[in-house]
C-alpha cells in the first residue's frame, strides 16, 4: 500500500474508433508498458468521448472497445500493474463533467485551440455537436476523477491539460483546499511517426498505417511502399535521410542506434540501396510485431479473460471516480442523500 | 399494477433556489396535488439544474432542497402518490445528458428562445456557463428518463419541450423504434399571478411574493400593500378591476366565483371600498395558507421523515432512470459491461 500511494498517478487512454497501429505503439503504447512499473497507471477505453464525433456510427465505437483492449494486452500492458477501464461504464465521470460545465464559459470552450483545429479538420463548422464542444470538460472530468498528476498527450493536446487545470484551480479556490490535483502534460520526446507516404501522420483511414495485428506479408508490403528519397535512383547515388520514412522508422524502432547512425552516414555518402535499408527495417518490424500479433491472437481466443480484465479494472475505477465525486460534492457543499446509492 | 401502467406519466419539478411561494402554489403546486390522483407523477428537486446559474452559491442550492421538499409535503403532494426525488442523486440523468449532447448542435442550443431570453435576463452575455447553455439537453434527459408524456410548463418554457422532442425523434429514428417517448407540454390555463405591485410576476427577490409559510401578520401586510386602482379614491367611486391585483388574487383563490363576479360588478359601479375587498381576500388567503403553514411546521419538526421520503422516492427514480439509460444504451448498440454495475 505504501508503494501504491507514492507512485505518481497517470491517466491515459484511447478513443475506441479503430484498432491501434504502429504509430500508437511508438507514440504511447510502449511508454505505457514502461511507465506501469513506476506509476499507478489508469488506461481509459474512451468510448463516450469517441461518440462525440461518431454518434452516427455507434457500432464502430462499440466494437472497437474490445479491439483496443486486445491491443493493450497484446503489447504488454499488464492488468495487474495497470487499471484498464471502460469510460462509459463510469457514471461518476458524466456526473463530474456535468458539474464542471458550470465552471467553464462557452466562450472559453470556443477559444480552445485543439477544438478549433479539430472543428476545421472534421468540417463541423456551425454544426458542431454540443458534446464535441464540451469534450475538453469531459476530459477534465476523466483526469481529475483519477487525481492524475501525469497525462501523456501529443503536443497538439496540451491545451486540454490547460483547460483541466483551469477547472481544478477554480474549484480548489472555491472549496478552499487542494481537493483536485493539478496535472502535468507528459509530451513524448519523439515526434509523430509519419505514414508510409511520408506526408501525413500514420492514419488507418488514409491507408497509411499498419495495424498491430498485421501479417508478415502486410508488414513487408508496408515497408516496400515507404517513401524514401525520390532522387536516390541508384544505390551508388548519395541519398537524403531527412524526410525519408524508412530512416524515421529505424530511428523509432531499431534499438541498435550506433548501427543506424552508420547506415545513415553510408546512405548520405552513396553506396547504400533503398532495398538494403528496407530489408533491415522489415526485419526489425517483423521481430517487433511477431510476439504482439501472437499474443493478440491468443488473447482474442479468450474473450472471457478480456472481459474479466475490463470488469475488474472498471470496477476498481468506479470506486475511485465515485469517491472523487463524493469528495467534491461534499467539498463544494452540494446536497447529499447519504444512504440511497 | 394495471392502473399504474395506464396512468399517463408526468414529470415536473423545481429548481431548488428558494422556498416556494403563493405564485408557485397557484401556477403548479395545486395542480400537482390534483394530478397525482390521475397520473403517475414524478417531481424532481432540480438541484443540478439550479447549479447551472448558481455555481458561486452552492449553499443556497443545497439548503433549498429540503425547503422545497417541505413545501411539497405542506401543500399536500403525497409521497404515496407522487415520487419526489433529488436530481443530483440520479447519475443516469447525467449519463443521458452527456449522450444527448452528441445529438444537438451548438447552433441549435444558441437558437433556443428560452435560453436567449434567460441569458439576457441574467446578464451572462458572452460569459454564459457551458452548463447553462446545455441545460435544455439536461432537461431532455430528465423528461425522457422518466418516459414522461406530460410536462407542465409555463408558456415561456414550451421551447424546452420542443428541444426534448427533437432529441427523442432523432434518437428513435436511429434506434429504429419508439424507444423514447414524445412529451406534451401542459400549459396552465391561468396566467401567472402578479406580484403585490401588479407590475411583475411574483418573485421573492423583488419583495413581491409571499411564502407558503407566511405568518397571519405577513399575509395581512401582503394583502394591504397590494396595488388596486389608483383612481379609486373613495368607496363610492367606480373602480377598475383589470390590472387590480386584489381581484387577480380573488380570481385565483376564491372558490366562490359567482360571489367574486358580483363583487367585481359592485366595484365597477362604485360603492365598494378597497378595504372591504382586501379583507375578503385576506380571509381567503388566511384560510388557504393556515393548514399549509401548520403542515409545513409539523413536517419540518420531523426531518427524518422528510429524508425518508426523499430517499425512497430517489431510490425508485434511480431504478427507472437507470433502466431507461440501459435500454437506450442497448438500443443504440453502445458498449455494455454487463455485471459490473
Amino acid at each position: 500500500m505504501l508503494v501504491e500511494t507514492v507512485r505518481p498517478i497517470i491517466l491515459t487512454g484511447d478513443r475506441t474508433t479503430g484498432p491501434l497501429h504502429l504509430g500508437h505503439y511508438a507514440g504511447s503504447l510502449r511508454n505505457r508498458v514502461a511507465l506501469q512499473r513506476t506509476h499507478r497507471q489508469f488506461v481509459l477505453l474512451a468510448d463516450a468521448q469517441a461518440l462525440t464525433d461518431n454518434i452516427d456510427d455507434p457500432e464502430k465505437v462499440r466494437s472497437n472497445v474490445l479491439e483496443v483492449a486486445l491491443d493493450y494486452l497484446a503489447v504488454g500492458i499488464d492488468p495487474d500493474e495497470t487499471t484498464i477501464c471502460v469510460q462509459s461504464a463510469l457514471p461518476a465521470l458524466a456526473e463530474l463533467a456535468q458539474l464542471y460545465l458550470n465552471f467553464v464559459s462557452v466562450a472559453r470552450l470556443e477559444r480552445n485551440p485543439t477544438i478549433k483545429d479539430e472543428i476545421q479538420m472534421r468540417g463541423f463548422e456551425r454544426d458542431i455537436p454540443a458534446g464535441f464542444l464540451c469534450y475538453p470538460v469531459a476530459q477534465a472530468a476523466d483526469i481529475t476523477a483519477f487525481k492524475a498528476t501525469v497525462v501523456p498527450v501529443g503536443l497538439d493536446q496540451a491545451p486540454m491539460i490547460e483547460q483541466t487545470n483551469e477547472i481544478v484551480r477554480r474549484i480548489n479556490r472555491q472549496v478552499g483546499r487542494e481537493l483536485l490535483v493539478v496535472a502535468k502534460a507528459l509530451i513524448p520526446s519523439t515526434g509523430r511517426l509519419p505514414g508510409a507516404d511520408g506526408k501525413t501522420k500514420m492514419s488507418k483511414s488514409q491507408g497509411n498505417a499498419i495495424s498491430l495485428s498485421a501479417s508478415p506479408n502486410e508488414i513487408r508490403a508496408f515497408v516496400n511502399r515507404m517513401y524514401t528519397d525520390p532522387n536516390h535512383l541508384r544505390a551508388s547515388d548519395p541519398g537524403v535521410v531527412e524526410g525519408n520514412v524508412v530512416f524515421a522508422y529505424l530511428d523509432a524502432f531499431d534499438t541498435d542506434h550506433a548501427s543506424v547512425d552508420e547506415l545513415k552516414a553510408r546512405y548520405r555518402r552513396g553506396g547504400l540501396g533503398d532495398v538494403t535499408v528496407k530489408r533491415r527495417l522489415e526485419d526489425v518490424l517483423q521481430e517487433l510485431l511477431k510476439p504482439i500479433r501472437e499474443r493478440r491472437q491468443a488473447v482474442s481466443n479468450d474473450l472471457g479473460y478480456v472481459l474479466d480484465v475490463l470488469r475488474s479494472g472498471t470496477s476498481r475505477a468506479r470506486a475511485i471516480t465515485q469517491s472523487t465525486f463524493d469528495e467534491l460534492r461534499d467539498g463544494l457543499g452540494l446536497f447529499s442523500l447519504a444512504g440511497t446509492r
